[in-house]
């Protein structure tokens, strides 16, 4: 049977309709092919029919499920795969000297878990979208870093936080854009053990 | 008069054009705006006409001085802001100890010198171009790293140019494109002195 259910219609239904997603089903493949579109072609040159194409949908139903473009983009890119206050919660909880292995091991986590193509798709559209450069600087910054100023060393504060963004997206275009191989294929373990020394002393270390 | 001169033809001769460019200006025009509008719409998007017309110059003009879009993007994009042989020289005679911190500085030079928007049109490219990301890759590997190698700690060699890319690019991502204001603004000196103890340390350091 399709898995489209009566509790979640919008497709005209649950008739039988081969490959063509119905339902939530619609909503999530939406999402996937926003990220592969937005990833491609950026911000200003995705077009609504060429995500819904890529979807197998009308793109009737990028107005049904998410009200245009925008929040599609919204709901596709900018919301990162975080429970952002579940994240800080835990790194507050962390002791100081393992913020850098938490933070790590964190970032790898929930990017791993992610879509793949949904960092490639943020930081393209970084490039000439202001809101996706915010939301990375807004994780960085506003969510996670000013919830930990009160455990980090010294009052450069925001050149901190910009070195520990330095280091984190650069492990995610190596690991999920440029995919360099040996860092693309290396385990969060491994990665964490190499990469967490480095954001620790860009939070509580000396930096000169 | 105009800038240009009798040994820079291609644009029809020396008459006065007001703002648009002429001989070896077009180039200049060509490439500058190749890497604005690689960097906002990636390779397969952007179009010669929408270059041509950013550079205020006919769209013949790309085949003249470049013989077509491929070539343009290799000659804007790909084309890394280092003189490489005199690059890697320059390394190979740093004592061991030094690396990390000519590598921070030399990188941060050549981009600082570069066109900004360079280094973002490379990232945004190398998504959906697979030369851009091999252009990076080899810069890094076989160009730096390989010619390093009997410097490193080791045998972990690929993975310890992985973690230095994802420092360096990283780097570059929040410097040159998402323009987290403190690392944007700060001091090339400032930066090495936070950033070369990491590469260093991915270089001939323990990663684990």
């Amino acid at each position: 049977m399709s898995a489209v259910s009566a509790s979640t219609a919008g497709d005209g239904g649950g008739r039988r309709r081969g490959r063509r997603p119905g339902g939530a089903d619609t909503r999530a493949a939406l999402l996937a092919a926003a990220r592969e579109v937005f990833g491609e072609s950026g911000y200003r040159d995705a077009t609504v029919r060429a995500i819904a194409g890529r979807a197998g949908v009308d793109p009737a139903m990028v107005n049904h499920w998410f009200g245009g473009k925008e929040k599609l983009f919204a709901a596709a890119v900018l919301k990162l795969p975080f429970d952002l206050p579940e994240y800080v919660a835990r790194m507050r909880a962390a002791p100081a000297e393992e913020l850098g292995e938490r933070i790590v091991r964190g970032f790898l986590g929930a990017w791993d878990a992610a879509d793949g193509a949904h960092f490639s798709a943020l930081i393209r559209s970084a490039a000439s979208h202001e809101e996706a450069a915010s939301s990375l600087r807004d994780f960085f910054l506003a969510n996670l870093f000013r919830q930990l100023a009160d455990r980090v060393a010294d009052d450069r504060q925001e050149l901190r936080a910009g070195l520990v963004a330095s280091q984190m997206i650069g492990l995610g275009v190596v690991r999920y854009l440029v995919r360099f191989g040996p860092v693309a294929d290396a385990g969060v373990d491994a990665l964490v053990a190499s990469v967490a020394p480095t954001v620790q002393r860009y939070l509580t270390g000396p930096l000169a």
